[in-house]
Order: C-alpha cells, then structure tokens, then sequence
C-alpha cells in the first residue's frame, strides 16, 4: 500500500494507498477534531486549500454526536461529506489529556467524559469499536501517551501493555472488518511507537510492533514537552528501526521547521492543530516568517497576509480588513485565518514533495527551515 | 433611477440604479453590520447566496475601524471585497438603541461609544461625513427613531426637527460628492419618514419630505415595539403620500410574512438581522415554516435543512450533521445555517418578483404569507 517513490538521505517522497484514494507524502493531515475544522471550515472549503487527509478524534465523536449515529448516518465520510481519506486516533491521547478520575487497567482506561462527567470505559476493542463506526481509512491503535518526564521502569511498563493493547486492537479491526455490514472494510490498523524519550526502549519496543506487520507506523508521545532536539533525537534513535517500505507518522507535530526536520529524519505523515489554532489568534504564517496580525502595523496595510500566497484569503482581502475582522469579533476573521494557515501547511507539503522530486530538498531546508517558525 | 416594471394592486416589481449596479426589487437587503455578515460569510459568499445588495451600519463602522480608514482602504467596497450595490444607514438607530448618556440637541446627538465609552458627536454632517467616507451607492438620512409609544406632542416635535436635519443632510452630501476625491461620487441620499403610529405626523411628515425630491424615501421607526396591525395601518397610511416613481424601503422589517404583506402594501426594499441572527440560534425558515435544528427529532434526520433548497448548506449536509456542529459549538454550524436562512430570503424575493411578473403575487401571498412564519 506504500510505494516509496523516491529519496533525499533519509527523506522519502511516497504514495500511500486507502479506500478514498491516494495519498501523496509527506502530508499535513488537516485536523477537524469533531468533524469539521474548527474556523467555520467545511468539506468542501477542505478540497478547496489543498487538503489530503482529514484527521478526526476518536474520543470527541465518540462523546459527542456518538459514533453509532455516526454509522448509522452512513460513517464520517458521508456526515461530514468529505470523500478523500479520513484517518482518526484512538481516542487514547485524549483520554490522558482531557478526561478526568482515569484509572488505567489491563484491560483499557476507566475516566469521566470532558463533556457531562458519565463514566466511560475504553479499550483496545472499545476503541476499534468505535473507529469502525466511524469508518476511517486509517484506524490508530490504542496507546498510553506517557508523559515527559516518567521513571524510565513506568515507561517499560507502559511499553509492554501498549504493545498487548496492540495485539488485542489489530485482533479486533480484523473481526469489525470482517463484519458484513462494516461501514468501511478496507480499514487499516497503524501501530503508535512510544517509550519516552529512552532511546533504548523506543527501539525495542518499535521491533516488537514491527513484528506485526502492519501498514503503518506512528512515533507517538513526542512534542508533549521535551525539546526540540530530543524529539528530533529519538526520531533518529529509532527511525532505522521502522520498516522501510511502510509510512511513518510523527503525531501532532508542528511547526513548519519541525516538519521540515522531522522530513529530513524519515517522517511520512503530520498532524497538528497549529495552523488552526494560532490561525484564531492572529499568527499567521508567511514565506517569510510568522506575523502577528494583530500588530497595529498591520491597521492600514492593503496588501494579503502574504503576497506570495494562493489562498482563497490572500485572493480577496488585506490585512487591514482582516485585522478589522479579528478586533471586531466577527467570525469571518477566524475563517479566513485558519483558511490561510491551512493552505499555507499544505502547501509547504507540496513544496517538500516537488523539492523532493527535483533532487533539491537540502536547498529547500536550508532555506526555509529556520525561516518559516521566525516572528516576523 | 426607479423605473417601475409592473404592478399588481399596490405590489410592484421595480428596478433601481446605483454606481455598482441595478438593483431588482422587491429586494432585501443582507446586513453586514461591521462590513462582514456575522456566521463568517465574506463578500465572496455573499454572490453565491443571491444577495443584491450588501448594507452596512455607519455607527458601528465609524466606532470600529473608522470610516477614515476604511476610506483611505478605497471605501467600504474594496475594504470588503463586495462590487455590488452598499447602503448605509445614518448611524442614527444604533445611538438611539446601544449608545449610552445620549443628549439630542438641535445641531445633534452627544453620547458615548458602547465599544470604549468614548464621547462622540453625531449630527446630520457628521452621519453624511462618515456615509462619504464609507462609499456606499445609498446613503440614509441622520433622523431620530422615536421609540413606540412616545407622547404625541414629542413626536411632533421630533418630526419637525428631523426635517431640518434632512434638509441639512442633503446639503453636506451635495458639498461631499462634488470634492475632488469623494470615494462614491455617485453616492444619494434617501430620507426617512417618521412620525410613531400617529397616522396625520407621519403623513405631514412624508409631505414635507417627499418636497425635497430625494432619488428613495424609507419609512423609519416600526417594528421597535409595535404590533403588525399598528405598522400595516401606517404602512397603509402614509403609502399614497410617497412618491410613486421612488423606492420604498421598510426599514428593519421582517419575517417572511412582514415582508410578504409589505410588498403587498407597496414596500421595495427591506432590510432586517432576523435571519441571520435567528438562524445562529438553529432557527431554519423553510418552505413549510421554521424549523428548530435544535430539536432532539433531527438528531438523526438525514435530510437537508430543507430538501425544496439550492443554498450550500443544502446542497450537501445534512440535519443530522448540523445539528451535532450546534450542539459541539463548532462555527461551521452558523456559517451553514446563516448561509442557508439568508439565501432564504434571498430567494423569497426572488420568488416575489417572479410572482410579480408573472401575475400570480395574490396567490403567491395566499399560499405563503401564513405559512412561512409558522414554527413546524
């Protein structure tokens, strides 16, 4: 399902397969955590800036709207009519983020919905359960995200639960897929390699889920607090380990520079709510460099967020207007923001891509890497 | 610059000139309060549901960028993208309704911003400033909106004084237009009949005004309280005594039915932020009366807001989908649900000219001037 098209050093330009298409990688999954873009951003608007992959969360969909009316409104595909591919996570990170009184078992995780406090369990098959509802393409297994820093013993512990979770989750995918009446039975299971940042345990335990042979694989509980160059390390640490000919996903990571290197060290796949979430309050991304658009510089400036842009925002509107938009509250600001900051991520995806196939990546990191996460 | 096309009793099918562009009417128009519709939609947006004209508040705006900004932008058109036909209003109604500390004088009203408290003077050649500055294509007189029910004699004397503030809007709009770098040259003034529920003032009032050989006059100050039967009968009243080759603008008015009977009456434009204020509230005018998206019996409902509709929102999500993006607080919900009531009623006009046209506007009230305002 992964064809690995070419490679730059450890940079690889791929394709990666699913039941809604292909996937053109690297990717920048475009993040619509409740199944839409948090910015008034639809479906259609998606195809609109460039989107490959939506990426939505398990938990949320999960406690709200439910994922059997989901299913019973013909799977996320079809509720929020977005037909390319959908990839959602576990609903693990989540759990050890948002929920509250959580007691972590053999079994799966004991916590109190965000939303109304009701007691709500979830295991690996409670959580395969619910991503078949759902039907994503891509389905991500049932971890514990730990945090940093843990005791190096937790983190082994830790370790070899998530990788019994594993087994019990690709078991029950394949059952829910087998189903008759499975909403997308082409469905796959991605593996999450965890282990801190203990090198050491990141690459025993990246050979154990290995040995399942699944089609993808995710770095996961990275950017949860350790620096940059501990990320970047453990990305190294362990990347020779992850099979060659599968793709790779570093989790809810970042910022263009981090993209940038973390492409440079072998990565496949991103996710993170960034552009939209910075998109909302002002910082927007540029060619050039970050700018705060709430900057009275920017009161009476006629020229787009960035000259050099092809979003449906820099297409129409200056930056005084937008600036306007932001001070007065209207949501029109937060759309056009986040319309921007999106197409701007995947863009610089596409960008990767193209320098990838012409042999000039080295070029385009030295260029933009430093440049693009700078305050402008 | 009226020309009227047809007519059916009192009901007429008309057209009117601007500098950017004819307008058909009946027509109503779309407000953008602070230069954008509030639900995030853009001038962009504004095209695709069938808005003709695009209104905006001089209160607001003069408070918020500021007017002379927006003029140094190239006026409230190129501020917000939108090259169709702008009206403003006088600024007059928000500082009788948001403004605080307000003293009305012969030469104006003194009182105090609602956004920072500021103090602000606003007299007929300040509304005319600020409208000139803005650019729109129809400027509206300074008056003063009498609430409803007021003493007779204060009326009187309101009416008189709103009279002056005409005749001295119209002689700083004359100065305004003709400097060498107004932003709307082409810009006219329309005035504003008063007078309460007191059938003879707002007659003498119309009278008086209609002297002055304004290019549209609007009737001010209902539906601030009153009931329909109170601002039909004066609809009714002061009609014959505007002038038959003018618009007739029914300022802040209405439902559907509103709107229905008042065309009925002889009214060509409307403006009013039921629609879009009520459907960020989840209340959907159809073609069999308003629904409540809120309602627990659309929770799995897989059909469109309204299957009779072409608007975007219905065009691709469902009930089901837009309900769960209310309930989750995602904006998406407003955008779809403003998107859809105003493309509404911009069809329900366009409907009630065709109706005019073709000579079937009785039937048409018939069958929907009861039905499109009842809850379902």
């Amino acid at each position: 399902m992964y064809k690995l098209l070419k490679q730059s050093g450890r940079a690889r330009r791929g394709e990666f397969d699913t039941p809604h298409g292909k996937v053109q990688t690297p990717v920048f999954m475009n993040v619509g955590t409740q199944g839409a873009i948090k910015g008034a951003l639809s479906a259609r608007d998606l195809r609109e800036i460039g989107c490959q992959v939506e990426l939505s969360n398990t938990y949320h969909l999960h406690v709200r709207p439910g994922d059997r009316l989901i299913r019973e409104m013909g799977g996320l595909h079809r509720f929020m009519t977005w037909d390319g591919p959908i990839l959602t996570d576990s609903g693990g990170f989540q759990i050890f983020s948002l929920a509250s009184l959580r007691k972590i078992k053999e079994e799966g995780v004991y916590f109190n919905s965000h939303v109304d406090g009701r007691h709500i369990f979830m295991g690996p098959e409670e959580s395969m359960r619910i991503q078949s509802n759902l039907g994503s393409d891509i389905a991500m297994a049932f971890d514990e995200c730990v945090k940093i820093p843990s005791p190096y013993e937790y983190v082994k512990r830790s370790c070899e639960r998530t990788t019994r979770w594993l087994q019990r989750c690709k078991a029950a995918l394949d059952a829910y897929n087998s189903e008759s009446d499975a909403v997308n039975p082409g469905q796959v299971l991605w593996g999450i390699n965890q282990g801190a940042v203990f090198h050491d345990l990141r690459i025993a335990h990246m050979q154990e889920i290995a040995e399942l042979d699944l089609p993808g694989y995710a770095i996961g509980g990275l950017a949860v607090g350790e620096t940059h160059r501990e990320m970047y390390d453990t990305i190294e640490a362990v990347e020779e380990y992850m099979p060659k000919d599968r793709p790779r996903y570093l989790m809810g990571v970042g910022t263009p520079s981090n993209i940038i290197e973390s492409v440079a060290r072998g990565v496949d796949f991103f996710d993170c709510v960034m552009p939209s979430r910075n998109g909302r309050h002002g910082h927007l991304f540029t060619w050039n460099g970050v700018i705060n658009i709430n900057n009275r510089k920017y009161e009476r400036d006629p020229e787009p967020i960035d000259p050099l842009c092809a979003c449906p925002a820099c297409a129409r509107y200056s930056k005084s207007y937008i600036r306007h938009l932001l001070k007065a509250q209207e949501p029109l600001a937060l759309r056009l923001m986040v319309l921007h900051n999106l197409f701007f991520y995947n863009e610089l995806m596409r960008r990767i891509r193209e320098a990838l196939e012409q042999g000039t990546f080295a070029a385009f990191r030295a260029e933009y890497s430093g440049k693009l996460s700078e305050r402008i």
